[in-house]
């Protein structure tokens, strides 16, 4: 069948399939009304299993063909070990071994460790991958060598995508730092703890079958049990799963930039001139420097007030956890540890509660903790004059990154970008984005070194910072300050050959990233 | 469609339709092969969802007429509060005022308070119910009053059925001790506290429209939350949703009775010579008095040996919290809470742990926690000389109990029927049971103040205790014993109308409940 090309809402031009299935035009915030009923996956009986709930299995490769390993099939992972996950390259070892071809890898997020499954992206042992492809595996899909169209969903959008049936997963296999004979699995403890494994929870409930490989198997009952056993087909044991100086990744030391500390505290200067800091009021930062330390100044300003917030949502880290042990924070609703602080924690405070894309950002829900926010602050590699926002590609039009809980997170009740201006004299803020990923209607405000733009959609806030010695101005004065001094940005130069879709969190299309061109 | 009747492996005439939906006859243990795909509820959107996370609505009838309410629906509801339920009540006054009919009627159990919605039967508010049919429910339902086919599931059974979509549930009122706006829910605090609500999980999954009813509304997050807000419609709050008095229901104290002690003295004793009390096991028993006394002895089992249970499963009660906070068990798996200590313990104990029926006893999940226990301790109103064994009916005929978790539990390692021989001079073990409820082959063991019938399936068992003093004899000596002392049983008078359906684990009909003969 032909594939017919349409601009979208977002004014991007969409396929109407991809790999071969429909996909829906982006519509527009909240506009797109699904239809059908949840995917279920195949009724099983205990008759199959054995009733000394001992599924361990000898091997990966013993499990996976169990599990029904064959061409075409897609294989779901998750990123909990992060950089240090083991898991992956052994699947797709043990599949090219055995010669099968044409695999989909729907990892809930990919990093730089997994780069060495290029080779089997060349030689066809994997097809696509639907998930993110981050570094050298975005490079790869750009450059127009990846067999099929890359898939690029949020965290939330991938729960949307199984529960709905859209991504039907044939083999999900969940590595455990703890877990017993029968499956049930937990995050928060063994030597490779890594907090918890929510990402892995869509795949536990809706994957045909189900496999958790574990570097510590504990007796029956595994408790806390964050994964269910009785999801589980069968458990392997091994001696590693991932590398623990590796797991733990990521930024843990707020930024001594001067100019990213300028963001963190104009960010929270912000959201006191406009009354968002009250008690029992709750935020969502994300894991880099300048979050850790908005994070920080969030805490202190609690502090100076007496009040504290009703919850903060993770990626946990020690300064999230502080707070929650000093009383500024009745809750960690935490989707990701970030830290050793934060697995600890979880694991021996019950109010540092582990949760799952299903609670926190599934839009396909009866609602989700994400809209719940008061303020959520994140990054962006490019904004647009009309506060759409760009987390994927660079100005260059290479895909380096995922999408995470970015897009959920947009449905926050203020969200803001703290951003500097240009980055590397590449205008950040811009008269279009490479790549639309957040449209701007969700996108509040804009925190730059040079000033703070209000999207004009928010009266409100408008009207709270009149009298503010912030500097608030336009959106289209910060881009032009931006093009004095870094001149007119070029414009990323592409082929017509697409490489990979962006989903919007209920499943449509926002945007097309194409090949680029290298002539 | 006209109905067949077949008669199905266990000897049963078993119709091939009920309620006008096609039935599969029982095929035996372990044989039914199901088919198909589990249910998926219809897609819904956070588009339709309030964004702020309130979904309280003014009352519970403003709640089931935006969930829907209209002729022939099922509302399901949950017996956590026993017989001081006060919602299942309300829910029909409510669509009986607003004239609706032919509703079905799907409790996780029914209990004495229910009684009340007999005039509901009667006047076709209610066309049946799904689910059980306890006292006057059961006695109304055995004289022939029932518009429809009565349907008796196992708690795991239910699971299993909605999951499948055997039972299909419109509406799904879910009571709560503590919930927040969003619909998060716990049952283990809050002035009706009644432990766990794990018997409302399948329906807050699998249910079109979750109403959540609470009388006391925390703000948001309910942590930990049992059922999650993100399957939940709306929210209600009323003054009272349960009558505390009367949530925690049961008996609470060891029997007293001379008869029952011996029993569970015997049954302790059977145990230990039968070589099943190790370190690390694991039982369940009952809510009784004689399994209370049971629970009791283990413990001083443990105790005397210096060993301990790797978990114990309840309906917890202060003697198993007792054991969990003596060490004599490192976990309890509860799945229902019969007194307040058990509550308390839930709330204040990372050990004891809340399960639900898809955990402990689902049986088309991937293996349940039921087969898994090494000692199993439970009733029966009759049983025969080939082990099955009756639950549900008396002998006179009359439906007057739910199956509960009994059918579930016979997959025990060892499951122990501790029985007196008659009662008011009516044997309990006779040649053929007025129900059969579970198949003798998983039932091994009948300890009855005359003698131990061990199953002659179970070679094991008879071996290990050949060279005991315990009075190891056959069952069919013990039937004949009590037909000594009794007389010859009276067999029930039945017309030939089916009043309801016994369903065995898997969803297969293992019995019919015919409508008493009352001439």
């Amino acid at each position: 069948m032909a594939v017919n090309w349409n601009k979208n809402a977002a004014g991007r031009l969409v396929p109407d399939q991809v790999n071969g299935r429909h996909q829906h035009p982006y519509e527009g915030v909240a506009k797109y009304k699904p239809t059908g009923n949840k995917y279920g996956s195949p009724i099983v009986s205990c008759n199959d299993y054995p009733s000394d709930g001992n599924k361990i299995v000898p091997d990966l490769r013993v499990a996976l063909l169990k599990a029904g390993l064959r061409d075409g099939v897609t294989i779901s992972t998750h990123h909990h070990f992060r950089n240090g996950d083991l898991i992956a390259q052994q699947i797709f070892d043990i599949a090219h071994e055995l010669g099968f071809r044409n695999l989909i890898w729907a990892p809930s997020a990919s990093f730089d460790c997994h780069k060495t499954l290029i080779r089997y992206l060349e030689d066809g042992t994997i097809h696509h991958i639907e998930g993110s492809m981050n570094g050298a595996l975005g490079e790869f899909t750009s450059m127009g060598k990846m067999k099929g169209i890359g898939i690029l969903r949020s965290h939330g959008g991938r729960y949307q995508a199984i529960q709905d049936g859209e991504l039907h997963i044939d083999i999900a296999v969940i590595a455990a730092p703890a877990a017993d004979a029968f499956g049930n699995a937990t995050g928060d403890r063994g030597p490779t703890a890594c907090g918890l494994l929510g990402f892995a929870l869509a795949d536990s409930r809706f994957a045909d079958r189900v496999i958790v490989v574990t570097d510590n198997l504990i007796p029956f009952p595994c408790v806390p049990w964050q994964i269910q056993g009785n999801d589980v087909d069968f458990v392997v044991i091994q001696e590693k799963i991932g590398l623990p100086e590796k797991i733990v990744s990521g930024t843990t030391e707020i930024t001594k930039s001067p100019d990213r500390l300028f963001l963190a505290d104009m960010t929270v200067h912000f959201c006191e001139e406009a009354g968002l800091i009250q008690d029992g009021f709750s935020f969502q930062t994300g894991a880099g420097g300048t979050s850790l330390a908005v994070a920080h100044y969030f805490a202190e300003k609690l502090r100076e007030k007496q009040i504290k917030a009703r919850f903060v949502r993770g990626g946990s880290n020690k300064f999230l956890v502080r707070m929650l042990e000093e009383g500024l924070t009745d809750y960690i609703l935490d989707g990701q540890t970030f830290d050793l602080e934060g697995v600890r924690s979880m694991r021996e405070n019950v109010n540092h509660v582990n949760t799952s894309p299903f609670t926190s950002y599934n839009y396909h829900g009866k609602g989700n903790f994400a809209s719940m926010i008061d303020v959520a602050v994140l990054g962006a590699t490019e904004i647009d004059i009309n506060f759409n926002a760009n987390v994927v590609t660079h100005s260059d039009g290479m895909l380096l990154h995922g999408i995470g809980g970015w897009q959920n997170c947009l449905f926050a009740k203020c969200t803001i970008l703290p951003v500097p201006l240009f980055r590397d004299r590449i205008p950040v803020i811009r008269d279009e984005v490479t790549t639309i990923c957040g449209p701007g209607e969700l996108i509040d405000v804009i925190i730059t070194e040079r000033g703070i733009a209000i999207n004009p959609l928010r009266t409100d806030l408008i009207e709270r910072l009149k009298e503010s010695n912030l500097p608030i101005r336009s959106i289209q004065s910060l881009k032009e300050e931006a093009k004095r001094i870094c001149g007119r940005p070029e414009k990323a130069s592409f082929t017509k050959n697409p490489v990979a879709v962006v989903k919007w969190v209920d499943g449509t299309l926002i945007d097309t990233i194409w090949q680029l061109d290298t002539e």
